[in-house]
């Protein structure tokens, strides 16, 4: 059977025809404003060397672990799927996946994939196994042509800037070479310093001294260790970062003493490191990075309560970020008042706090974001993109925070061609919540529509300082 | 005040008119869908004797302890509502409770049981005092009439299967007198060993007797405890079952070694045990429950997170199951690893988890479900299993698990007659669900309808191999 | 750019359309009851001496840490608004609040302005730097009048009764006045002895000195110190009280042997204590006050779960109450438990429990109100004082509770011009959710009438004896 594809105009919007009206007028205001993307997981190489995509599987079905979990959850073997295995065929790979489409109905992942289908690539069936050829040829074949090269996608998606992530030890030669190569697209980085601030992360040790090597600062002393983060901060600002951004196993900072932390880096510096050694270490740090964020402007982000890499099976054959990452119940009250009562007050300070436990919307973080003037919060994150998770971030958070301590939308993705479906369910979604409080007179609809266009595009930017 | 009662054929449908009609054109495919019920606890003695129920109040206010409770918590006694009490008279047990009626607005009680008296007994005023007697007398005199014999109302529900629930003392003669009887009515058992794998039962120990002589097998040597369960859970699979089911205080599971295991099983079969040791032995079986099920065929469920018998004066006077169990917040990824690092990438194991703790839904459940083959998500659970409470189950895991990873519904009840209500009110809210799905323009109407008829049949008969 | 101010009569309803039919017939039979204010923190003295309030800084700014708040987030300093600093021109910081308007939208503060601005001020135009001074010359204005005097505002907002909070320490010296005047409103007050319990509150051991000379007993005895109690509670009783109040870090309950009881006060009432021994005390007298409630009949209300003055910059230079209280996940199932296994089953006892934490409405508050005599779940509190929290309160309490284990609204507010505002969007917020149980045929209009008329009045009454 082969069924149409086609994009309703009103996806998305409330059913209900008068607030669907709001919510169309809403939209339409915002529909076209360019992108701002300040946290993601692009790769800084397709723009630098502009070079083609290559096949269908490899540009959707590879990168996108929500996509291959569902997969996998059904019974579907990674390495059918191509993942760590270079021998598969992708278009047998396609195949496992347009056979199971149906297995993505209700989810985000079948609407950005049904936009980029539809308007990326113009094609009007639906995928199934049926037409998994034509869509594999099709989207293959596009990728041949100069109009699905990076740099070109990048253009017609209306980018205003896009964020990418890199660790300190990362040389950021291709944001160089972006420069350098006198393309207009603006691709910043951003300071991730997990592999070099968490003694657990693999091969920490060794990073140190790679660090050491790249600053020139001697990384196995507290105050060198802290000069070379600065150092790297620098570099990175130098290329056009703006922000940092931190995941954590949890959201816990302290406030040691100066000949605490000196003897807390010795000890997680030895080869063996105890584990709460190594938590309080992270806490520590981030109470630091706060401090350097004062020092040199760049925003802070916070993304913790991840149980990373819970199939040991999964990670060992395939390694990292293959869809076993689970959330875990997140407290921030306690956990976040050593770095807040040292920095929260300060204005000029901004700390964007994520959730992947939705109990502390409403409990905790809106709470807390509603007070300090230094916290804002992020949007709804990884499971939590999507339009019901959306709508619960804005019911919950709202009426606590506002929505101006919000910093509107991240698609936080590496699959790049979603990024503009991504960006526009938010928009929808944020279009629906207004509108239904136009519909019921909790707000004019002119300021709705002042609303609509800041989360859609100027809170994120000025959050962000893009 | 005698007031009419009606069903009104749109009940619990959205109320937008353009949803609704979705909605409507949804059921009205699944509406007469045959039942099938993979978890409960009906009485197999029912079916195997056909004995007619008895009064009123015995049928529909003694085993449903969603009524009482609600009678209780507004001050009446158990004891005037017949709860063990053989002295109270069933009509002025009634009558207590049909003055009280209004305390059910808005729950799914008073929905289930209008259902009853509506549709299986022909009633059209609701209940109040003054129609007391009227429902009393209507109910009684029907229950002596072949029309409402046990076997007559499962056929006349279109009941497909209904799986029981026993513990593996059970000798399960019912079900074999079902068998020997020569009706055609499916019903059949599911294994429950929580009285010989929790050591903090009532009898544990004796429990342990009792199944050793059952079997033949030495049960206070690890070895043949074990194989004690084989034999059972090999006999009711012979004898129909299809599953087990496992109420545990905790989603803990553990993955011993075969010593560690042998030293704990030696604790837990001395007089006294430990409340650690006794939880890490129900951790423990867990998993070899799970590797049994791997090796027998047999889905595995849990049903963790209650605090039981939370009212100790209750507890003392009428025993289990009065209304007095509490959830209790529930961890699931660190608890689960164990097991599921073992057998969780296995697709032919099918591991069906539950939750009294919504909070687990969208943020350790539905994660869990979508990335694990084996694990599968139980439906809205208990005090969940309610319109709202199903609302919410579908909107906080659908977007991360999809719809094929959850199993259909439940009824999970001892209230026999309410087991149609049950599965109306499941059907009528996945419609509802779906129909907003369609209405906003996110799945397609023909694939809502397959969707209605899967969640309302098709994945109970796959997830529990019916 | 200058606005219109309008409130729309249809403001809070559903907008579908037959659903907001229904609501606006349920509205229009509750909107013009009594005023039923059973728990806040409005100031006696206003009714004792009925003295004129200042200005409209004074009046609306500087009592409401919901606003201050939210200005100070956005970094705005609590001095300017003239929070601690009388030599801030209440004008001035009246501009800097109406300049910065916007950042409410969304907000219950916003909805609970607008309506004090256009309904008891008479305002038309909505608030902005460019109306700021016309509001503040308005408000202050208004404030000269005796239309505007604290007694003719409690009759204009037609409050039935209204309770205060004082400590034992208080002499009800205003109280005492008012019944002296020979007004009619009724004012009374609830007894709230944080002060004297909680042996980490600022001066203890001096309170209970001072307890110790108001009621003639030996305070720094087990046994004295109870008495004083029952003596103060009397005397509360005597002034009009019908509740005590107690504010908790947790819920947890104790029930000590008296031996156990007075080791453990000797232990409080030295200078130094544990923080496991404070917690221990303040547990063990939540049930002391249980049995003291049984005695003489006050109503005991809990509200846990704050972490009270988290940014410690602020605690310091301003004092409590600033708007750095942030809630906390709270237990309620082990925490109870003693409590209600001693006094949970007596129908004459009534204990009104709140949360912060909403996770525990469905999970532990209403299955604990839903079975349980003596506990009563109090509405949805603080932060969830809103809309959208008060809508999720019905949806995740009411189908295992039911609305007759609910106790009505409290505005527990000290925002004296806000309580009318708030109490009609509670009745607005309950008539919109009855209006969709019926819209949705799950309740007649009829039964939802009485909820109605229940949920805005009655059942406060009833559940707080007044």
């Amino acid at each position: 059977m082969t069924c149409p594809l086609a994009l309703h105009p009103d996806r998305l919007f409330p059913a209900d025809s008068d607030t669907r009206k709001v919510a169309q007028r809403l939209y339409a205001e915002v529909a076209g404003l360019p992108i701002i993307s300040p946290h993601g997981h692009t790769d800084p190489e397709w723009w630098a060397t502009d070079a083609p995509f290559g096949n269908a599987a490899e540009l959707l079905l590879h990168p996108d672990h929500y996509v291959f979990r569902m997969l996998y959850s059904q019974g579907v073997p990674l390495g059918a799927l191509g993942i760590g295995n270079p021998d598969a065929d992708p278009r047998e790979s396609w195949r496992l996946f347009a056979e199971r489409y149906h297995l993505f109905r209700g989810t985000p992942s079948r609407m950005w994939l049904d936009w980029v289908f539809a308007e990326s690539f113009g094609i009007d069936v639906l995928l199934s196994a049926e037409t998994s050829d034509r869509y594999y040829d099709t989207i293959t074949d596009a990728l041949t042509t100069d109009a699905f090269r990076p740099r070109a996608l990048f253009e017609r998606y209306n980018i205003e800037v896009i964020a990418t992530t890199e660790n300190p030890l990362d040389d950021l030669r291709y944001h160089k070479a972006i420069r350098d190569s006198g393309w207009k697209g603006r691709v910043i980085t951003a300071y991730r310093p997990d592999p070099v601030v968490d003694p657990e992360f693999e091969g920490f040790l060794d990073n140190l001294k790679t660090l050491a090597a790249l600053t020139g600062e001697d990384c196995f002393s507290w105050s060198g260790y802290l000069a070379a983060h600065r150092k790297r901060r620098a570099f990175f600002a130098s290329m056009g970062a703006t922000s940092t951004d931190h995941g954590h196993l949890t959201a816990r900072t302290a406030d040691l003493s100066r000949a605490e932390a000196v003897a807390l880096f010795a000890c997680v510096t030895n080869a063996s490191v105890s584990a709460e050694d190594a938590e309080l270490f992270r806490a520590q740090m981030l109470t630091e990075m706060a401090g350097m964020s004062i020092d040199d402007g760049l925003v802070m982000q916070l993304h913790p309560g991840v149980y990373r890499n819970h199939n040991p099976a999964i990670f060992e054959k395939f390694g990292r970020d293959k869809g076993a990452d689970i959330p875990l119940p997140c407290e921030y009250v306690h956990a976040l008042r050593p770095l807040l009562s040292k920095y929260g007050n300060n204005p000029d300070f901004s700390f964007i706090v994520f959730t992947l436990d939705e109990t502390s919307y409403s409990r905790e973080l809106a709470p807390l974001a509603g007070h300090y003037p230094a916290m804002k919060l992020g949007p709804a994150w990884w499971f939590n993109d999507s339009p019901e998770g959306m709508r619960r971030f804005r019911e919950m958070t709202t009426e606590t925070a506002g929505f101006y301590n919000t910093v509107g939308f991240n698609d936080d993705t590496r699959a790049f061609m979603s990024i503009p479906a991504r960006h526009d369910v938010a928009r929808r979604m944020d279009c629906g919540f207004l509108a239904k409080l136009v519909a019921e007179h909790r707000m004019e609809e002119w300021e709705a529509a002042d609303l609509a266009a800041d989360l859609s595009y100027g809170l994120a930017k000025a959050a962000y300082k893009l």
